[in-house]
């Protein structure tokens, strides 16, 4: 009787799984394109794919919260966390059209650091994510949390460091504009990655 | 006797209706400027009144919003409608504000396709958004927001074009620097757009 | 008996005026930096201590939000509120992060300039902020509340005063982009305030 408020056919943790999944893939594309230094023709279309697949997933979440009458944690939490993780894929996709267009071609040391960086965060993110499920394992969920937050205060770090380098070091004020856009996108990333992990303790601690 | 619950002088539908024809005086203004290719004093003056009015409008849906029981669709959509629509005339604003401080004295070919894009995008909009009072034709609303999408990803292309540009030919990096910030700014416009675009979507999907 | 929904050791309005002290902490010790022109290493730590406080104290808030029952005024209210002083704090540091990492070393008479005027919104917030406690007396809060979109009017002034100034007698690219970034922060900075007004508007207005 209560089955059309339990639809059979959704599962919001099914969907935030997927979701992260296109993080994750969006991530490692982006570690490979910043050790090659350069976007190729298929790295450009592959990271669009991506971001156009976690928008669809995104919106279908958002689509499917607002035809469902109860649902595993707050609205608001599933709209936020929805909306929030897909900006994850939007700036790395973001970060890569800028590289295309300023037409880098050369291996960044301080850009390979911050998608090592990026590439922990999005893997606690996952962990915290997927832990949503079971509420068994909170402690699990909660540590990762942690984890994604401290990578942030890295990222800023690694931030100020690369700006630092361009002040002292880059004199070509064209260069220094192109450099210093990316670097703040890349932190921008671990910033989104943050506010998921705050999302998830905020769902964690409404279910305590 | 429901009477208090539905107040015979504020129809919200006649106020999106008002606060859609100050984004679109916005746009008409914008494109003026672009094919002019410089602000007039009576120009900044008449943008800045539009966006004033756009802002007391936006802030008149919202009070109204807090003081009223019942309302046409979801509150919180009624919310960010309002203002996310004000979004539109604030970047507008900011744009024509830069290029007076900027002292941009030439039309710009980049600018004017930028500026009959927005146009295009902001008609969809209107279309969207007076669609909303007449549930009879959600097809014709659907349509319209498909469109902006659609817009939003023109003026991606044409950001990315508008940046190329600038790295292969503006060797002036103060230069660089101004139109980078206005190509920029106006791009957002059309992601504003989009945005108000998913808003309508939100209210007809939870309508169905 | 309701005495959980009222738990004895927690009180909205007392977290409120500490979230309110560490952005007039913040507004202080920006407007001594910005006085000296530059950054000291105990200023930075200190700028970051802060804000780390009211990064704790907002969380607070919204656990605390999430764990409550019964609230003084709208949850969603008090969310917004207590996330968007927040980001006073975090623009105030990012800022001074951006000037010691640009390694700016003498004082600027339109960064002090801006430093006053953030002075001044600051103060009225909080006059705003813990007026909301006494319902008595809230002509003095909309008073505030005025006065903050004020200073902000002000802030756009000065905003497109020191671009203008850039743009006619900065002719260092790099030294362009510094200020550039760091006056349009300050501005933010304003921005913020005015959006805070908003939101103590928004609970006078419900609560009428």
């Amino acid at each position: 009787m209560l089955e059309k408020f339990f639809p059979k056919d959704f599962n919001f943790f099914d969907f935030f799984d997927k979701e992260m999944s296109y993080a994750e893939e969006a991530c490692d594309l982006f570690k490979g394109i910043a050790a090659k230094g350069e976007v190729g023709t298929e790295d450009r279309e592959k990271m669009r794919e991506i971001e156009h697949s976690g928008d669809k997933m995104a919106y279908a979440i958002i689509e499917h919260l607002n035809k469902t009458f109860i649902t595993p944690f707050d609205r608001e939490d599933i709209h936020t966390l929805a909306k929030k993780l897909d900006d994850v894929n939007d700036m790395l996709n973001t970060i890569v059209s800028r590289m295309k267009v300023y037409k880098i071609k050369e291996p960044n040391k301080l850009l390979i650091e911050f998608s090592e960086i990026i590439e922990k965060a999005v893997c606690a993110l996952g962990v915290a994510v997927r832990g949503l499920r079971d509420t068994k394992h909170m402690n699990k969920v909660v540590e990762a949390c942690k984890q994604v937050s401290a990578y942030e205060s890295e990222g800023d770090k690694l931030r100020d460091n690369a700006l630092g380098w361009l002040v002292d070091n880059e004199k070509d004020p064209i260069e220094f504009i192109k450099w210093k856009e990316i670097y703040q996108e890349a932190e921008t990333v671990l910033d989104i990655c943050k506010v998921v992990g705050h999302v998830v303790e905020t769902i964690l601690v409404k279910q305590a």
